[in-house]
This record gives C-alpha cells, structure tokens and sequence, in this order.
C-alpha cells in the first residue's frame, strides 16, 4: 500500500537496525482517514472469505481492526492483556512472550463472543516475532473457528513472524513489508520475496 | 442517545448495584457501524467548537474517539498506561487512581503530537469517579491547550466523577447517562438530572 510506505518514510523513526518508532499515526497517534483507507485495504484483500469476526489485541490493533470491521460489516473483538476481574472461567486465553519486555503475558477472549462457526480474521498493527498473531491464532483454534487469514499493516519481514505464520499455510496479508532498517534506512520488501 | 440505552438494556449485564457489564459492545466486542454512529453523535454535539485533536485512554475508548476523529476529520491520539521504553522526558504524565485495582498509574501522551494552540476534545467510554477524564484533563493543562470538552459514551451518574468535572465549568456531554442500577434495574438520568 503506497500512502502507507509513503508514511513509513516520511513520519516513521529508525532508533536501531531493528526497531522503527510509528507513534505518529500507529501506536499513540492516528489519522482516522487513513486507518479507514487501511481498513478499506484489508477488506478488499479478505472480500469473498466469508469473514464473521475480525479478532484483534489492545491497544494499537483496535484502531485498524475497528475500520476493517467497518468496511466488512462485522464485529470486532479486542483479546485483552489483563484477565478481567470477573468470570474467568468463561475465557480463551493464550501465553504471549514479549522480546521487548522479556516477560510472558496472557492474552484473552470471552467466550461470549466468539463460537465454533466464526470466521475469523487477525488484524493486527505489527508483525515482529509473531508471538501476539500466534497468541491469537491459538485462541483461534481453542475455539474451533475458521482462521481465514492475518492482516498485519507493518510487517518487519526481517523478522521470523512472517515465515512462522506462513509456513503454517496462513494466509498473511501486510501492507507494508519492511526489508530492512540497517543504516538508519527503510527498504520494503518486494512482492516476489514476499511470494516465497 | 436511544439506541445506546436501548442496546444498555438488552445487552448489559448488572453485575452489582455500581457494576454493569457492557463487553458485548463497548469493553472487548464492538459493533464498528455502532461506533461510527456514536462518533457522528459526539461529532454533532461538539462541532463548531474547532476541535483540531481527539484525545482518550487506551484501550476502550480508541473506537469511539476514533470513530469521532473520522467524523471531525483530526486526529486522534490515546495516552498510554505505560511509558514508553524510550523518550521519557517528551512526555506529559499524569497519575490515573484506580479504585478497581486500588492502586495508581502514569498515563502519558508524546509532547510530539499535541501542542499549546490545539483545541481538545476528549472522549472516553465510562465516566465513574473521574480519574482517567481528570488524568487526560491534568495533561491538556500541562500542554496549555484549551479543553473544549468531554464525550463520554455511559456516564454512571451515582458516581461523583460527572459533578467533579462540570463543577470545574468543564463541558461534559454523555450519551447515555445512568441513574441507578439497584436490584439488578438499569434507570437512565433524565435531561432535567443532568442539566442541574
């Protein structure tokens, strides 16, 4: 998606070869035009899939998520970091390990809101590792529902998350495949090494 | 705003005299048309104050505020509960008391992405005894940004966080705003109520 590689390297800030700050219109602020161009985009690259449920994680994936729901006419969960205070026996939940915080957290999903029927599509902001996508795709299959596919808006496709996922026959779409970050400079993958 | 009550009344659960359970479509599934509907309310209510930014908590009330953001056309930015790994002196902070989780924690938004001329709009998803409103409030002040308002999506109108605020000549707006919820009833404030 060109607006959005257009945004990466105008707006997005290198810190490290492996770490690109997005905060200006990802993580902490966002244009809602352009998350709903976003939305527009995933809609039309899952059209025809069936979808029922667009599935998620908080924070930053909501905002994505909410306007592909929108575009597709379904609803959206966001899976929560922290159980809720009641209930937990009524959850889905999945071990999640953060690299950056070096620590595992649980995600979850009441079981109100998602059944054996679903079809669902992941939305989520970044694919690094693949361990928030892999939380959700556990949660997926606890459930019983159809995983129709992952749509990531920035995938740092230097990074192993893309080929876990895919090697799994995942069908994985990203909007902006990052190559590489080294020397302070964003180079996005083409579409023939992301076909691999 | 009576499709909110209405879907309050079907759809919510009172867990307890102060607790109602609103999972189903505001907390961690979320009807992205509704949303959109209750963006376009807030919109309306506060269009022609100039909002040029939208500011709210993760993570319940990015939908909303994003939602309204897209209607106003500017955009939105959602304080973080954590700091940041990096960049700790941009930040504005406040602290947030839960009496949930009865203990305190630091919100912060990027000095990046909110300046002295902008006009805020701050909308959230429930408004009870006030602490995350006056937390994103004690930020706009530190900004020196001018408060045109609140949008809250339920206000629990037996909690005193909706006095505190329209105490300190703060323009609240409610879409749906509740009375009480004794023996497991759920009753709406009338306009009279919350006009006083």
């Amino acid at each position: 998606m060109n607006s959005l590689k257009q945004k990466i390297l105008t707006e997005g800030k290198v810190l490290s070869d492996s770490v690109i700050k997005v905060d200006g219109f990802l993580n902490h602020q966002v244009d809602p035009a352009f998350m709903q161009s976003m939305g527009e985009e995933f809609s039309r690259r899952f059209r025809g899939c069936g979808i029922t449920k667009v599935l998620t994680l908080e924070s930053s994936g909501i905002a994505p998520a909410v306007m592909t729901g929108l575009c597709l006419g379904v609803p959206v969960i966001f899976a929560r970091k922290r159980k809720s205070l009641t209930l937990h026996e009524q959850l889905y939940s999945a071990e999640v390990y953060s690299y950056t915080k070096q620590e595992s957290s649980e995600i979850s999903v009441s079981k109100d809101y998602i059944e054996a029927n679903d079809k669902v599509l992941i939305i989520d902001d970044i694919l690094a590792n693949g361990q928030a996508a892999l939380g959700m795709v556990d949660i997926v299959n606890q459930v019983g529902a159809t995983l129709e596919g992952i749509g990531i808006v920035i995938e740092k496709g230097f990074q192993e998350g893309g080929e876990v996922l895919r090697k799994r026959g995942i069908h994985v779409e990203t909007l902006a495949a990052i190559a590489s970050l080294a020397d302070g400079q964003v180079t996005f993958q083409t579409k023939e090494v992301l076909s691999q």
